[in-house]
């Protein structure tokens, strides 16, 4: 499979970690936890991005104090609601201060309509090249990708099972669902890599993340599964000639179960479960 | 893969036929009317087995005037309501007629209890085995492997996601589940096979069916998908050191996701893509 150098830009210095949505704010907060220390812990400077979602205030209020608790040193909660306020000069400096980055859930298109192609947009790519960590939860998971899932229904995978629509490119040649077992998309999953069996598929469920690390593998954190499904092996699929309501084909496709701990190399695609 | 033979036992001259529940009834009925067909058509005389079901006379009804309309020849429906019932010679007798023979939906725990080690058990295993087809519906789909799922949640595949509980064994080394994608079932199919990935994992859609022929191959009948989940190329499960509650790992997975004519091989583990 030559896939090396394919799922994270060159010189990348920073980290992503991609959670499946609904992670525990109340227990222990092993996600979140991480997070903030993988930012730098009592020495972080956090920026919650409230982009995706329609409650800006409470969302943000919510994550705020949060992290704070977690023992975050700062917390900056900004809500870009237009993209004139993407591109501005005192937005890009106050995102420069972060040394983490955290997105919200909500609605990815209301993330890359307002910060795609802007300053900010731009911004958060560099902070993520020096050394940042970038993180996202439900949309805000969803985002990370250069394709992303937009909608779809669960059940049977099928051609029309799925919209799609470009993300912000944090990651490449990966698509990720998020709510996972929870909400039943394995079928829009694999509609999605029968598309393009270039690109991998990473189902997060609820309350559990995917660390990416600079060399393009991830760990698993949290209480539940992260499934990778790889349609690069698949003999044959339909996905060209079936018609929008009819059923995929996919066969062989590998798929990998992963819980807390364990790791999985993303450019050479198998899990790294004795090392 | 050394598994030949091991799916069917040997002499076996019939075909099961496994649908994943809610078959059409109204439109064409391709699986009911493919049914009829294998069962000798015009010539077809068909046993309506109702044991799992509690409303044996309204599912009965449903399926006799079903099968006349699609052509059967005579249609017997048998409510086994006690084992008494099952072990009598009058029941063999009528069983004995039949060159069809269905398994209505319900419980499969009310076919395995009422028809397990009995006459009637019995019989059916030597019609099957002497070129009789043997269908089964939801439960009735379940119960044909020896070993069967009885209960379990949707969602992240735990070990104490599922019950099981002996089949009748007509197919061995398989485990079915139905109505797959519609109730988001595979992370209870992936947690029955990671107890013993010598089982193959076989989730059944609604109105979808599996035929299984004498060679031990199927071919897909039907509007939906049937999902295989091959957990014998995993390197590694924690399912014996897992607390019940806590998630399964299991990489790789091979995972085919089949739709109408495609066949698969149940001893070699492969699908028919291009034959």
């Amino acid at each position: 499979m030559a896939l090396e150098g394919s799922i994270l830009s060159e010189h990348i210095e920073g980290k992503l970690m991609i959670i499946g949505g609904a992670e525990d704010k109340e227990g222990e907060c092993r996600i979140l936890r991480h997070f903030v220390a993988e930012a730098g812990g009592r020495e972080s400077r956090i920026t919650v991005l409230t982009a995706a979602t329609e409650y800006p205030r409470q969302v943000g209020a919510q994550y705020e104090q949060l992290f704070s608790r977690l023992g975050a040193k700062e917390v900056d909660v900004l809500d870009v609601c237009d993209r004139s306020q993407a591109n501005s000069e005192g937005l890009v400096q106050q995102l420069n201060k972060a040394t983490g980055v955290f997105f919200t859930g909500g609605d990815q298109l209301r993330i890359t309509g307002l910060l795609g192609g802007t300053l900010a947009g731009r911004a958060l790519h560099r902070l993520y090249e020096r050394g940042v960590i970038i993180a996202g939860t439900s949309a805000g998971a969803s985002v990370m990708s250069d394709t992303m899932i937009v909608g779809g229904e669960a059940g049977t995978p099928k051609k029309d099972t799925i919209t799609m629509a470009p993300g912000l490119g944090l990651i490449r040649a990966v698509v990720i669902d998020q709510h996972f077992a929870q909400r039943g998309r394995i079928g829009r999953l694999l509609a999605s890599v029968a598309q393009n069996p270039y690109v991998l598929g990473v189902g997060i469920d609820e309350d559990t993340a995917i660390l990416v690390t600079e060399n393009g593998e991830f760990t698993v954190v949290g209480s539940q599964t992260v499934t990778v499904v790889d349609a690069s092996p698949s003999a044959s699929t339909n996905v060209s000639e079936s018609s929008p309501g009819q059923p995929l084909v996919l066969s062989p496709v590998f798929m990998h179960v992963l819980s807390e701990g364990y790791r999985f190399d993303l450019k050479r695609r198998v899990s790294l479960l004795n090392t």
